[in-house]
């Protein structure tokens, strides 16, 4: 087992660490935006470069249909093609394609594109190998995202198919060009039971990967149920490598993650709702859209001075979000991840500092309301 | 009559000179890009600093409507508004108003709201209090914009209303507050016929305004007819007051009116160029959808290289606009703009070294083909 997370503080379970890779380092908690095709919405390398992310996202099962993973490659592969020189991250396309309906079999999955109804498959050993195309620093390896709710059934023969493919997606990643240059992830599913979660983990385990992420747990499932799923997981997971929670990206959320191990994350989500004028503040989210706004000299956040946005007063940027100019969007998504990229920052700060707990009930009090 | 303009330099009647403002000084030639609610689509005031704008413009029919003159000037006044301190102006909201075939007698114009279909009435008197409420630097009286091509008779009386509205514009303008802070332009109107826009000119001089501008000849105009009735304004309006061109943005179109004495420009294409995968370059337009640029590591235009979106590949570029990330307008944007800056700037050296009429002829030889 290859040691790629160093622990440099602990407050119970919370850790603040740093993340090795062949290209570098990045501390963690970490939150990863999401750069769907290559690029954040409205966002550039230089606009990440100025935001200080440490790590971005790409999807897999986007750039493999559009421009396709070997124009990736011939442009470079991801960090040339976006001129990107942080870290980068691939999901393995397996949480779009679940979402289409797929026909899956033990082989893979066959899904059409939502481009151009063109029909493909995606299989353990090609999202290695796609991936590898892509050239990300860490990827993914394929798994089985059944929908949530299901019957434990269907979670069950997820959990096994999951650990398949795991052991296949392992060895194509072991045999293939890039085993020196990327991570490879594993994944464990199980849904909310927690003890289809201690099976997943300890099956993806033997299997022996750089990291280890959680999927299926943050998608219209009630957070009072993923607590002890994650809390069993997290506690079979090796302690010197990551452990990266997919697709969670709220306040309360990821401290509550961090509670139980957690080191990454990544979610649409604060770009999303930037994108409709939902901002993230030091006082909770923020309706840009209101009335009251329209006339506002104050900025978004006055408890963040340093937003890249906090030139610009409320009542302007309401107005261009309303009559939809498209710099609005811009501003606003910068505005929610340096706040978020801040906001995990203060989670790391505060763990260092042996005070994680009181930050803990600190973010309730903000974002529970 | 107020000097608004000194020539720096002249070659034949090209300029290279300067504008004086309450507000300080900006070169000319000078292209003015347009931020019709605010903002340049999808870019900021810190974008336009980026690229060394002088002047942006912004329209008074948008600004009226939403989120009104009187938000506006409550949130601080244009400059404040969008955080932008470098110069504006406004248009008088006319040409917007004449597309939308209002009612127009000899008060003023009733038009509808394009956002909720109210009714609005502008006249000369409430173009120039609110475009004194907005607080751009320069605004621009309200004038007659027929439809082009119309008939001489539609023509002469637009001109005739023009200089009726001028002489009102100007008094409302000289009683309001911001008389000492606020410049205003005349219209010379008169279609493409030489008399009418002689007394057009004529009529409109007489009013004594900061500096004029030439309307109604850049749309829908065969550009051959355009020069005789360009040269016969310019060779009317005074040397020691700006002329701006309305509407006008491409290469050709720029020296050959700077060739008949023009100063300043507007225009919306090279940002909806953009917007839509047409770059300017040094060697002519280039559209990005192509084919061929699927895989192409260069740059946009190899002959920019300090272009703001050089450090991407022509090919990253083209995916991103192909697959409608908002990231890809907003960067070929930045190129376009760029671009122009620098053209004018050509201009100008060109004039200022004595080779206006090689530069000229340059343009033509890149931009004809």
């Amino acid at each position: 087992m290859k040691a790629t997370f160093v622990a440099e503080a602990t407050d119970g379970s919370a850790r603040a660490g740093v993340v090795h890779t062949a290209r570098g380092q990045f501390a963690t908690p970490c939150f990863m935006p999401v750069g769907t095709r290559g690029a954040v919405k409205h966002l550039s390398s230089a606009d990440l470069e100025a935001l200080d992310a440490q790590v971005v996202l790409a999807n897999t099962y986007h750039l493999m249909l559009r421009p396709g993973a070997d124009v990736v490659e011939k442009l470079g592969g991801l960090h040339r093609f976006a001129d990107w020189d942080g870290h980068t991250l691939t999901d393995s396309g397996g949480y779009q394609i679940f979402s289409l309906e797929p026909k899956v079999d033990d082989e893979g999955a066959l899904f059409k594109s939502t481009y151009d109804g063109s029909r493909h498959k995606l299989t353990p050993e090609s999202a290695a190998e796609i991936q590898a195309q892509i050239g990300a620093d860490i990827q993914m390896v394929l798994d089985v995202c059944p929908p949530l709710p299901s019957p434990r059934g269907v979670i069950e023969t997820a959990v096994e198919r999951t650990a398949a493919w795991a052991e296949r997606g392992r060895a194509a990643f072991l045999a293939g060009p890039t085993v020196d240059r990327q991570h490879q992830f594993g994944i464990v599913q199980g849904g909310t039971d927690v003890d289809l979660r201690r099976r997943s983990a300890e099956r993806t385990t033997a299997v022996d990967f750089d990291g280890y992420a959680i999927g299926g747990l943050s998608v219209g499932e009630d957070r009072s149920d993923t607590g002890p799923a994650l809390a069993a997981v997290t506690e079979l997971l090796p302690a010197d490598q990551p452990r990266y929670f997919m697709g969670l990206g709220d306040p309360v959320g990821i401290v509550e993650a961090v509670a139980r191990g957690v080191d990454m994350f990544d979610c649409v989500l604060p770009t999303r709702l930037a994108r409709h004028g939902t901002m993230l503040t030091s006082t909770g989210r923020m309706n840009l859209t209101r009335a009251e706004f329209a006339t506002s000299t104050d900025p978004i956040d006055p408890g963040t001075p340093d937003s890249p946005v906090a030139r610009w007063s409320r009542g302007y940027l309401r107005h261009l979000l309303q009559v939809k100019e498209p710099t609005a969007p811009r501003l606003l998504t910068l505005h929610n991840l340096h706040w978020l990229f801040g906001f995990v920052a203060d989670v790391r700060a505060s763990i260092v500092a042996g005070q994680f707990d009181a930050f803990r009930q600190h973010v309730h009090g903000v974002w529970d309301a």
